[in-house]
């Protein structure tokens, strides 16, 4: 799949799957003037989801996934990899579960609550954990946590890069519930003082052999902000979503946001060595920003954590290693109107109206600009909808008096730090290791991208 | 079904339906140390949801509507009439919409909505809108909003009183999109000034010679907030909710969220006399505040929109009118632990956390108490979670420092205007007009009740 992956990839699936349905509904709201011959009868086409029991496809099949999740375009069932398939999910606040992007490194292990335990390890020794005492021995927090796949707008690379081809759709927002990490850790008397770490590990590995899903996450964020989560949206995770538990990281990019959580260690530093030779693969190798060819190096301590800032200091030479995938970069998308739209300026203004989302990770988002040309002429966006604070996305809207013609319209987003979204991915050959010039730099892993160029719409105005 | 209603309720049923799963689950979430010996595959129960084309079950059917909406508490299936089924609702910031109460005056007609129009009538004359117009001819807007049932624990009145026998679950929080009511009256020119008011009539009535549901709303609030409403926490409307849009009038009673809009009407006051007598029912004789055997007077105009304020100026004798069902009264309702619940203090701290939401329609809602004694003694409870500002409810909690026993909990909520929930409903012979000596006045509607007590909860501590 390439950059110009777009929309018009909708159009490959043949038969009339509930996917398709749900997707031809979508396309039908989104596009004005172009009313599908569809006859809609009077219940939501949201209102397909998952079911539990009923089902007699097969658990890692594509057609089990379409079925339980119409609103994603699906990479791959085993494991399950898919993103939002249309842009109409960029403009609610909030992400229903079934257009909330999957990217599994394992097919999701079938879990009993019950008989589920999370193995806690303290210098003092080791505790298990159950999920009742989870949900009733600790407090109960709520946040609002836009959650985004760090590889999301990887297939915009070139020359291409490994990995699933996300385009626009691997990011979400949920309000997440769950326990505060900081109680666990307290009540069993662990040292959770600035400098140690948490290792989470994810109970999907298929075998021994296997690696194992694991994050080393520095502990001033385990104790600001983690949750042990278990609902989203006020229902139970779903079980590719990491039922019955997953780690929480407000702000952070999805890889930290440990799904099925079955270990955790306080540590002194980063899991490293011999020791955790099946633990380090994604902490140390995988999620790491790297030039081409470049072996990463470990580390047992770093003291960035925010990924941008990393990346400006390894340009900058100020640090020796490669930044790891934390906090998020400030991005914007699009909602409305869709890739290849044709829309008609309404009547009650002759404007068309922009809608999208934007958000910053840890950082508040200060500002939207909209540009429908490609980016020479900015304008300024307004924010609408609720405001659940830094980790939140916020649905931004711009009033659009738009003349017949064809159009490239994108989206910018600035930060509470005045960081802005570059225009474009630079070539490799440029050796570009931070976001500078207007650029967002390649490199191997096709992480963390928030250029808009890649990330605009054309659209064609009647 | 009396006013001792309870969880107990959902022991009746006998077969093993996709409801009764659901409420296992949320049992077994909610009971501490009480671990039911279900075997719980890997899949959320949440995951549960509606089926657009699958089902074989009938329209109308009790059936029908415990497959939809597995979350409910179902009083009748034809209209479709049913409440949230388990306290835990009422731990969440969102309510997923198979566990949103669902009260309909005719069942939910099928609305295909390439095809729906509104007629909106304007002195200059009538136009019609149309969905599509509605979603892309002007702006989207976003809000939180605690849509309540006005009879909403209508089943702990003594005497009974007839209707729907709403104990705790008729109120949900969403987040809901659609389009701001001023823009559609302004590009049509309409007259929106104070003093003007907007008929709205759903396209529910089954036949020519039934009542139609229609609301008088003033146009000061029509401009401020109203939308037009086509989505529900990201999805479209679920034919039950009023697929494919409803007036969503934010922190006002559910009945003036009128439901599958048909007819709007720009008026000088309220729907009044032979013109409109079938539209009358509902504004004029069903929703008011009247004593036994009073009969409403109808009334071409008010000035007052606040239900409480306009209970204290009748209860005063400052008007000759009986209220409307316009604004929320300040409420809470407690959402853990469970009604009857038998609960073990956690092992962190020897405490019980009680966790609840509370609300005050048009105004925040400013602190909320627990009491573990039945309201002699209380204790402030402190608010969590995300806050979307007036018209959404705020998830509150109280660390309970429990010893073994058995208690009755309740909690009261007081508004930004000082208002605090009573204690208990009036007897009908105290002839009591509104709120005050901690009592909620008995009146024949059963509507609005935020007493406290009968809201409590009878808990064990292990």
């Amino acid at each position: 799949m390439q950059g110009e992956t777009t929309d018009a990839n909708d159009e490959r699936a043949g038969e009339k799957t509930k996917r398709r349905q749900f997707l031809d509904r979508r396309k039908f709201m989104a596009a004005t003037g172009m009313l599908a011959g569809l006859s809609i009868t009077g219940q939501g086409v949201g209102a397909q989801e998952m079911e539990e029991d009923d089902s007699e496809l097969e658990r890692g099949s594509t057609a089990f996934l379409e079925e339980r999740y119409p609103g994603l375009r699906i990479y791959s069932p085993d494991p399950e990899n898919a993103e939002a398939a249309v842009r109409d999910t960029y403009t609610s606040y909030i992400t229903p579960r079934e257009e909330h992007y999957i990217r599994n490194h394992y097919l999701s292990p079938e879990i009993d609550e019950d008989e589920w335990e999370i193995e806690l390890r303290l210098e003092e020794g080791s505790t298990s954990l159950t999920m009742d005492e989870i949900r009733r021995d600790f407090s109960t927090e709520s946040v609002a946590h836009t959650m985004q796949c760090s590889g999301n707008g990887r297939s915009f690379f070139e020359p291409e890069v490994a990995g699933n081809p996300w385009t626009f759709g691997a990011v979400g927002n949920t309000i997440w519930t769950g326990t505060p990490m900081s109680e666990v850790l307290e009540a069993y008397g662990a040292d959770t003082g600035d400098g140690k770490w948490l290792m989470v590990a994810g109970g999907d590995v298929p075998d021994e052999e296997s690696d194992v899903f694991a994050r080393s996450i520095p502990m001033q964020k385990v104790v600001e902000d983690c949750l042990l989560a278990y609902e989203m949206n006020g229902q139970p995770l779903s079980a590719e979503h990491g039922f019955p538990v997953r780690m929480l990281v407000p702000g952070w990019m999805g890889n930290n946001n440990v799904k099925w959580v079955a270990e955790m260690e306080v540590m002194d530093g980063m899991m490293i060595g011999e020791e955790w030779e099946r633990y380090t693969r994604w902490q140390h190798s995988s999620y790491r920003i790297l030039a081409e060819g470049q072996d990463p190096q470990e580390n047992e301590r770093i003291d960035i954590f925010d990924t941008r800032d990393a990346m400006d200091a390894e340009a900058a030479g100020e640090i020796d290693w490669q930044p790891y995938i934390y906090d998020q970069t400030v991005k914007s998308i699009i909602g409305y109107p869709g890739q290849e739209a044709t829309v008609t300026p309404r009547s009650s203004d002759g404007n068309v109206e922009v809608i999208g989302v934007a958000w910053a990770g840890d950082d508040q988002v200060e500002a939207v600009e909209v540009s429908t040309d490609g980016g020479d002429n900015w304008e300024e966006a307004e924010f609408f909808g609720p405001d659940l604070g830094p980790f939140g996305w916020r649905q931004f809207r711009y009033l659009w008096d738009a003349e017949p013609g064809e159009y490239f319209v994108v989206s910018r987003a600035t930060d509470e730090r005045g960081r802005t979204q570059p225009r474009e991915i630079s070539d490799p050959e440029d050796g570009l290791r931070t976001i500078q010039d207007d650029q967002f730099p390649w490199e191997a892993g096709g992480y963390l991208c928030n250029a808009y160029e890649p990330h605009g719409v054309d659209v064609t105005i009647q």
